[in-house]
């Protein structure tokens, strides 16, 4: 790299009504910071949400949270080397407030988020719909196994690494019956990481695609019948009901969908008490569901098609095609990282 | 023991307006049933309230289930001795039901609990208001200590056990924020088994001469800041709507108290998600806590003064003068069981 003649790189900008690809100065990255040229991402639900005015987000900004890539340069301290292909977390957290002290590092009180940081901020190449991105000090990397395919690593980043979490929460598995509420790209995750653990899975979907989907990833139809934990990532107030409703004694309902507001669950304190019940939310993951995620995804690899839920890459230049639904049959519409070469940097 | 000549116990039943004494053949313990001849046994809240008619029980019964007793009678496979004194588990349960399996024996599908069975049924001496109770198959026993005093020992079996199962549900408390909603017999434990934890423990409660107590076992006055964990021993639904909107980030809300019908509370599952949060019940407790209270109490017993919470004992004759409320300044009244050698037996 000729330090006289910056390199650029190139990034889609989310403006609140359209995306603008923009040349940027590469970053130089100092202490443990990295820089990691995206290979691929793939389009969260919740960015769906951001640009469909569903979610308040930093306007404008670099969207995309679930990505793989190559690190293309390192700070001296950085715990990854230049070449290794990677996955990185959704948070990016201080390591010294009280609540990453108790271990709630994705409360971090002075946390930041990949995907959700104003562009015009300190940290403007902090997305995934990019060429290249910076990950700063207090971002949590993995490495990616060889045989892993981009399209397999890059959900890991949050759907994957959030259904560690969540299951996480409901506890041990084998041989409890778990319902899993909505058969998108989490839920049916956490259908096959439940049947791993030995539990017999029911699929709650109206979508009867979603719905055969979840089947081939080990879920039986629902029986209507109590569950020892029910795991919500639809967010629907209904859902969420019903799944309370649902819960035998001991049982567990969590809660990850519930992300906007909505009414309120009414629950009687005497049937929790009675029926020794727990209800719990999470919200992004711990730095170990990272590690765990790709773990899971490498050991499955053979038992489940993970690479058939994501779509055939769209061009960076194309984003604004990507930021809708997926097609029937997929789950995740993935984005191509442009290589800086086209740029000629 | 003189087999033509059954001896006699003798037991306090109650009959739903009053109680009386009543004379029964001393049972003969067969497998690894247990014959305890009653020492002492303390009034729970629990019986009070069926007393006064606000829980529904069996009736007629004989009450009690927070005692402490010695061993005089043993089936060829008991697990304890003849002249052991011993403490034992409100549930009996029977371990192969799939509740029992998934380590759920206090929601057993054929639990019976002591002090809660008929009086006309195939388990009469089931109480500890008696003299001498019957312990069947599936009862847990544990031994106490030769140095534990019998107001310190009693409580266990309820009051102290479910404590224990509480602060489990609560999870780890070092250097996190407590609060105690309720300073009876559980609450005033709860404090000091929080604050031997490391907690930072606030209690809530109106009286304020059982404030003070609580204070006295560790507990610093309510600040109404947020706090990481929110234990509910009242019932109240105010106080539990109110410990649930005190929960900072990560924070569990145990509910222990809530064994009567009641409003619901609302809870929005957007900040339960957002500041995974957690809510759960518990009701009675698990073997290992039963073991957990003895071994606490014993341990903490020169830094509380836990035989200060308990009134002298009132004889089994004069129950029906026990089952009141506690006088100001002690948290149980306790009731003596009369010796079989008054019955002539």
């Amino acid at each position: 790299m000729d330090s006289f003649a910056p390199r650029l790189t190139r990034a889609a900008v989310w403006r609140g009504d359209r995306v603008d690809l923009v040349d940027m100065v590469m970053p130089r990255p100092v202490r443990d910071e990295v820089v990691v040229r995206i290979r691929l991402a793939t389009v969260c639900g919740s960015d769906l949400h951001t640009v469909t005015g569903r979610r308040q987000s930093p306007c404008p900004s670099i969207l995309g949270h679930e990505s793989v890539g190559d690190v293309v340069a390192t700070g001296p301290e950085a715990s990854v080397a230049v070449g290794e292909r990677v996955i990185w977390s959704v948070t990016v957290v201080c390591g010294q407030c009280a609540r990453c002290r108790q271990g709630f590092t994705a409360k971090c009180e002075r946390v930041r988020k990949v995907g959700h940081e104003p562009f015009d901020g300190d940290w403007p190449l902090s997305g995934g719909y990019a060429e290249h991105i910076l990950l700063p000090s207090g971002t949590t990397i993995v490495t990616v196994p060889d045989r892993m395919p981009d399209a397999v690593a890059a959900p890991a980043a949050c759907s994957t690494a959030t259904v560690m979490a969540a299951l996480e929460q409901a506890g041990e598995l084998r041989d409890r019956r778990v319902l899993v509420v909505g058969a998108g790209m989490l839920g049916v995750t956490a259908v096959a990481a439940a049947t791993e653990r030995g539990a017999h899975v029911l699929i709650a979907e109206r979508d009867s695609e979603r719905r055969s989907s979840a089947e081939s990833f080990g879920a039986s139809a629902d029986d209507g019948e109590p569950v020892d934990a029910a795991i919500d990532f639809t967010g629907s107030a209904q859902a969420v009901r019903a799944g309370y409703h649902r819960l035998d004694v001991g049982g567990v309902l969590v809660l990850a969908g519930s992300v906007a507001p909505g009414p309120t669950l009414a629950i009687d304190p005497e049937q929790v008490v009675r029926r020794w019940l727990t209800i719990r939310g999470i919200h992004n993951y711990e730095p170990r569901h990272l590690q765990q995620a790709v773990d899971f995804l490498d050991a499955t690899r053979h038992r489940y098609p993970w690479a058939d839920l994501v779509t055939e890459p769209v061009a960076l230049a194309d984003i604004a095609t990507a930021l809708r639904p997926p097609p029937v049959g997929r789950l995740r519409v993935a984005v191509a990282g442009q290589t800086a070469d086209q740029l000629g940097g």
